[in-house]
């Protein structure tokens, strides 16, 4: 069995799109051919706009954020110096709370949950950082939006413990029935949840 | 609502990304971050190899693969120079062949169906190139491996009464069960087929 396109350099490149989540080699090799049939178009502008984001694409110094600055956007608008820190385990919530548009202040990157398996540690997961940043930037309100499985749940209650020592409120995400949500869709902790989180109408 | 990478570029390769087949806006996105999470190790080998790619690939000038030389690895390979010619639709096709490797003679990609509506006549498609090449290469059958459709089966046709004046024998790929295919699933089409093309065990 011979590959045709071997020496050319276009099987690598199926090989390192595979890689990414979501295309496996059957999609990879799809999306690869539809960009060499279209090579000025698409192929070239994605490569060089890969390029230049893998060049200049950092870690925000202060919240974890990704951007092409040494401070990502977020950190550098003075109008969301609000008082208010969001504490999320990635940089890929982060971008969702942006999305959605619903809240106006910082936040800052975990990178991970707390996992000795990992060897994710407090200082790993920058929670010193954390505290000291809530005291320096008088921080009000902190709060914790990390998802619902366990390790994310071990590490808010740690992450609230350590920031006793601050005078900021901890707060966390609420839980409930989604929006546009059916109740005999839903998981039982879900309903149970709602249920004693009701609220008068 | 505020996109936060707006300025970095990230937003942009975003937007690329989700432009191939089989990426949407999210998984674009969740493939983007993939990459920005592992910049050193996947972002920058695949910038570096689309680039190339792009900078190289061109079609082979007698049938139409995709490769980095004038004539493509097929073209070249003079054991390949069997008398049998692949006729294709798409270079997808073709690849598809050599991946199983039950073919060993040469291909002529088409690049499309017959079709008044995209301009696509048989000038388009390559077909008097086809029956030129028939002739001066001596080619002994022509294997038209087009598609189940309408569409690929009138230009499989049309191409059919093309080479009435090569003396070089047509054929076209058998229909009938895919092998492991059970036949409570199958299309009435396809079990017909296969019915009439029966063959003694």
């Amino acid at each position: 069995m011979t590959r045709p396109p071997d020496e050319t350099g276009i099987e690598t490149l199926i090989q390192l799109m595979s890689r990414l989540p979501g295309l496996g080699p059957r999609s990879a090799r799809r999306a690869v051919l539809a960009m060499l049939k279209r090579r000025a178009q698409v192929m070239a502008p994605l490569a060089q706009s890969l390029a230049e984001v893998a060049l200049n694409a950092r870690d925000c110094r202060i919240c974890g954020n990704i951007s092409t600055a040494d401070l990502c956007p977020i950190c550098q608008d003075p109008s969301r110096a609000t008082g208010e820190l969001c504490v999320v385990e990635d940089v890929a919530d982060l971008w969702a709370l942006e999305r959605a548009g619903v809240f106006r202040g910082r936040y800052q990157v975990l990178g991970g949950t707390l996992s000795a398996l990992d060897g994710l540690g407090p200082e790993e997961l920058g929670i010193p950082r954390l505290v000291a940043r809530v005291s320096d930037e008088a921080v009000t309100e902190v709060i914790l939006a990390l998802s619902a499985t366990i390790d994310a749940q071990t590490t808010a209650h740690y992450i609230a413990d350590a920031l006793t020592v601050t005078t900021a409120q901890i707060t966390t995400l609420a839980q409930g029935v989604p929006v546009g949500g059916e109740l005999d869709h839903l998981d039982d902790g879900t309903l149970g949840a709602a249920l004693r989180a009701r609220r008068k109408l």
